[in-house]
């Protein structure tokens, strides 16, 4: 089961972290996007390929320290169709270093038509008799919103290529409680609704750690809320966003942890990508600068585990 | 504002029909995908161009009868990088031949995510000093589950670029609900709580016909709730998915319009994709086909309008 990969992964490099890959073009030192430009021109291409080179160098820096990367979709969406050959080409080589990808994608439809996105993503595309892989995570994030049907078909694909979910549950953004923390009749709020339907959809997905292959996404803006979660999904693993630059520190993710320091990965996204600008180092030195944020984080999370 | 442009056009079309580009390869007629499988191979970049020639050829007979074209985005992503360029490509041909485009993406993300999404989607890509377009759609669909700041920048770009929102609110799925017909503790459905926040969020994007810029996705397979949110979202315009294939009919969608015949659009795919397989007709009749079922399903709703 994917998760368990992801799990046996963090267990091995002791650290669970996901690095996020949200590649904004402010991010690049000038003279990434200058060859690129000068390749490609001031194009969707040139920047796409200025992204990539970026992604890469810091998937070098990063790969012996961290067990997965994020992409974000939307930072690739951008860049038009070019940004989404990055998005492929940045998992394909994140692979290649013996990294787990998950696809922050947040996808969500009817039953027939996440069918295409869970192919998209996690399994494979059947053109005539072959089977061809468009993008190829080993996660999806998925916004629930739509309940069972537009989940059922992910999980049938999990179980056939060994790959996992996240359901955003309690996002970590500040207006996230306008519609997640309403309560219910049952006096129950929206997002444990929805945590409660990642442990039911996870039933399907058992995982040899206790965890399913059904995870869940909770900020690390909410740390109250991570603790009660932690305590009432006993089988959904964390994907926790909103660690460093959205305002959460390591002290607000230790609820998201069990008892064995497992449970969670926490993403960081902006903290190592623009580490190089808050360091003032030499932008050559931007990976450099990633990688020690990236073991900053590492102990500043070993600290609470 | 954008869907003021809409609903222009259905009134010229006389006609609140959207075509649903959601070109799986089954629907395609065998030569197309042998010619394209011809000069590209088994590949994902073969299944991309059967999938452009299919939809133009479809553009081509349906501009005349329908106001717009709703392509599914999954059915794109299905095809990884060479499916996402026939997104791109499929949107300016039907610009081109004068129809409004709804992409249907259902995205959502936290606020600067979601600014990505927004700018890939409806505005302009920055790349350097010079705006590219990346998609260019007129119309996003989009997951409210992350609350306003999660549609706030899309509010700024639909102003800007002349562009709209629909955001969804009850699905046409068998198990939509599952979590929106749930009840909060003031007696209230979360889907009604999701319709409400679209009257709100529409504030800020004011239309002339008294219908604002953020529209709202109401199932055709939800005849009662379509009637209903028809009555407490006087300044929401319906996109209306489920007619067809899924099971609504004329007679379903009826409670969606208001007094005057307008307040929604809705979308049949697979009915008039398949048409030419219903009908039993030479496949190179296919985009025919389609056509006569278009003018069958506007006939059938000129009927309940």
């Amino acid at each position: 089961m994917a998760l368990d990969r992801l799990m046996e992964a963090i267990r091995k490099k002791d650290n669970p972290t996901v690095a996020g890959l949200d590649p904004r073009l402010e991010y690049l030192p000038e003279y990434i996007k200058q060859e690129a430009f000068r390749e490609w021109g001031e194009t969707l291409e040139g920047a796409a390929a200025a992204i990539l080179r970026f992604n890469q160098e810091l998937i070098d820096a990063l790969c012996d320290i961290v067990p997965a990367v994020k992409p974000q979709a939307a930072y690739y969406e951008l860049f038009g169709w070019p940004g989404m050959r990055a998005l492929c080409e940045t998992i394909a080589y994140a692979h290649a270093k013996g990294l787990f990808v998950i696809t922050d994608g947040k996808r969500n439809d009817i039953g027939s038509t996440m069918e295409a996105y869970a192919a998209a993503h996690l399994g494979e595309t059947m053109v005539a008799d072959k089977a061809c892989e468009a993008f190829g995570g080993d996660a999806l994030t998925v916004n629930g919103y739509l309940g069972m049907d537009g989940i059922r078909p992910l999980l049938e694909v999990c179980r056939r290529h060994d790959r996992g979910l996240f359901v955003l549950v309690k996002t970590s953004n500040p207006s996230s409680g306008e519609l997640q923390d309403l309560r219910l009749e049952s006096g129950e709020t929206i997002y444990r609704r929805m945590g409660a339907l990642c442990e039911t959809w996870g039933e399907q997905l058992p995982g040899k750690y206790g965890y399913s292959g059904v995870g869940a996404v909770v900020g690390a803006t909410w740390p109250e809320q991570l603790t009660e979660l932690r305590r009432v999904l006993p089988h959904t693993f964390f994907l926790v966003p909103g660690y460093g630059a959205q305002g959460g520190g390591a002290s607000d993710v230790a609820g998201a942890f069990d008892s064995d320091g497992m449970g969670a990965v926490v993403n960081s996204s902006r903290a190592l990508l623009c580490a190089w600008q808050k360091e003032g180092c030499p932008p050559e030195d931007f990976a450099g600068a990633a990688r020690r944020e990236a073991l900053r984080m590492k102990e500043a999370l070993a600290s609470v585990r």
